[in-house]
């Protein structure tokens, strides 16, 4: 049996967006497969009175009476609100009552709330979130997708090793080949981190690094170099490119309606803008937290909940947190041997 | 008569598309406009003659021996290379012999021998490129478009006032709205470079700040706050972001060709896709330097040159370096009053 505990007080569209994608997900998973909506149970249970068809058996409420809002501090809003519906539900991950956690809240919020109440890894110095960008081939993960600012070049290394347990251990791609996001393929571009992060990462041990990568890179899915699986970089480049593609699919939507508005009528054209859309990837999994904890966009839809309750099964399924912890104890161990 | 300095050894297929480009361009300027190539002049002579049609009268050769190649680090190549194709195209324009310049070579190389050769203007800490971004509406300019990857707060400050100079004199738009690249509105979001920059650009006179900005209104033309005209923003990220965007086009007209090949085949949707298509926007001044010059793709087509043309001849007719040199001194004037 797995469960996942999900935050119906996070997105913008709570708790509507959070309960029609859980009866989405339920009706796609087997059987066995639970959610608990965490959050304010009379406007929950009002929501799901509107859905007299559910299997309430599948699907329980755990109440929570707090709610981190999106522009709160995070920090100080986790230690102040210890029954916000983000702690309360890592706290059913913690206790062994669910296996995961999936919310739409305040990112930092989730961020901090999983790193104090469930833990870091031994050896993991930060948890990141990885988040799947669309490109030509099979998506690649940016490691930091915008959860932490200002990083050091050690961090950076300890991101790649993360994106790596979760592209080869969870994705199921063998080797994956990892970036590290600048202004040029040369070593001697970049700012001072990246410099630093650079010859970390050309040394470092397990690791397959093809070296700095363009912006150019991440879309195309590969670099000159071949194949591109891990994109490196801090939160705050992460998050400006992540927001910046999701407008460009918006940008060229607007333009074509423009100019050729029938063409948005043909199935194959928006094919191409489904392949652009993001909550076709459902949730970004933090990685270095000892458990699983899936962070959505804020805006998200019943189906990018769908979809990251796919994220958050399909990471519990091939023991992501098992595996981080075992990889950073390899390096623990290689370090002090 | 305005006489532009053209780099023919700088982009990756020098001199021939730097040659037909500027045949493209003398056909579209008055006759009183003339180019001169820079460069090889063996190379440069043997190119002309594969174009016997060409009004010699209008187009110039200065021979210079040396050329800066594209993975040199710029500032020693400078130095080492005072007969460069960029050093000697520069001292044209210090010397009076031309009134701006332009290159698709090394852009470091550019900007360093631009600082040099020409000098900044009094109260510019350094000089900035500037890069115009297509959106929905009108196209915003983003400083610092990838030349200086290390900045400081008050860099970018500088940055925000030659953004809005060249946006209000050159492209005419009245009160340019300046934007910081950051991610979030949220005055306490961003690293610590964003955050000291907001503080800054908050109370800084005669400047049309409207606040945070995040990567989605870049493409927008505008955020919740309003029109964009002016991003702003370290080199660093906007390379990246820079790259990030060249390659979205190209990604979406791949998966048009898989899935819809036909369409690609229509004029309208051929027009969207020009619409992206940076080469129609020419090259990026510049900003900062007392001088004109203008840098270019290292992979510009003969289209882009004849657009970089343009914005050189355009910036030298509304003399955006004299009215950069103007307000520096006149914030000059207000700082010590």
């Amino acid at each position: 049996m797995i469960r996942i505990a999900l935050d119906a007080m996070g997105g913008d569209h709570a708790p509507q967006a959070e309960i029609e994608g859980s009866i989405l997900a339920l009706t796609t998973l087997p059987a066995t497969f639970r959610i608990v909506l965490v959050g304010k149970a009379d406007v929950i249970e009002a929501e799901l009175a509107r859905h007299p068809e559910i299997d309430r058996s599948r699907l329980g409420v755990c109440h929570a009476p707090d709610v981190i809002a999106m522009d709160e501090k995070p920090l100080s809003a986790v230690r102040k609100k210890p029954q916000s519906s983000i702690s309360i539900g890592l706290g059913l991950v913690k206790a062994g009552e669910a296996e995961a956690f999936v919310s739409a809240g305040n990112t930092g919020a989730v961020l901090a709330a999983s790193t104090i109440l469930l833990g870091l890894h031994d050896g993991v110095e930060r948890a990141t979130v990885g988040t799947l960008f669309p490109t030509s081939d099979v998506p690649c993960l940016v490691v930091d997708g915008g959860a932490n600012v200002d990083c050091t070049s050690r961090e950076l290394l300890g991101f790649a090793y993360l994106g790596t347990v979760y592209t080869r251990d969870v994705l199921g791609r063998p080797s994956p080949k990892v970036g590290l996001l600048n202004i040029g393929e040369e070593e001697e571009k970049g700012n001072a981190t990246a410099k630093e992060a650079h010859q970390l990462l050309k040394t470092a041990p397990n690791l397959n690094y093809i070296g700095n990568i363009e912006g150019r890179d991440i879309i195309a899915g590969h670099s000159k170099l071949g194949q591109l699986d891990v994109v490196v970089c801090d939160g705050f480049v992460g998050n400006i490119v992540l927001k910046f593609y999701e407008s460009v699919a918006r940008l060229i939507l607007s333009l074509v309606r423009k100019k050729a508005p029938d063409v948005l009528e043909r199935k194959d054209i928006r094919e191409v803008f489904r392949h652009l859309d993001y909550s076709e990837y459902g949730g970004a999994p933090l990685l270095g937290v000892k458990g699983v904890s899936i962070i959505c966009h804020g805006s998200s839809s019943p189906n990018a909940f769908k979809n990251a309750v796919r994220v958050a099964t399909t990471a519990v399924e091939h023991d992501l947190s098992g595996r981080i912890g075992a990889e950073f104890a390899r390096r623990e161990a290689a370090n002090t041997a």
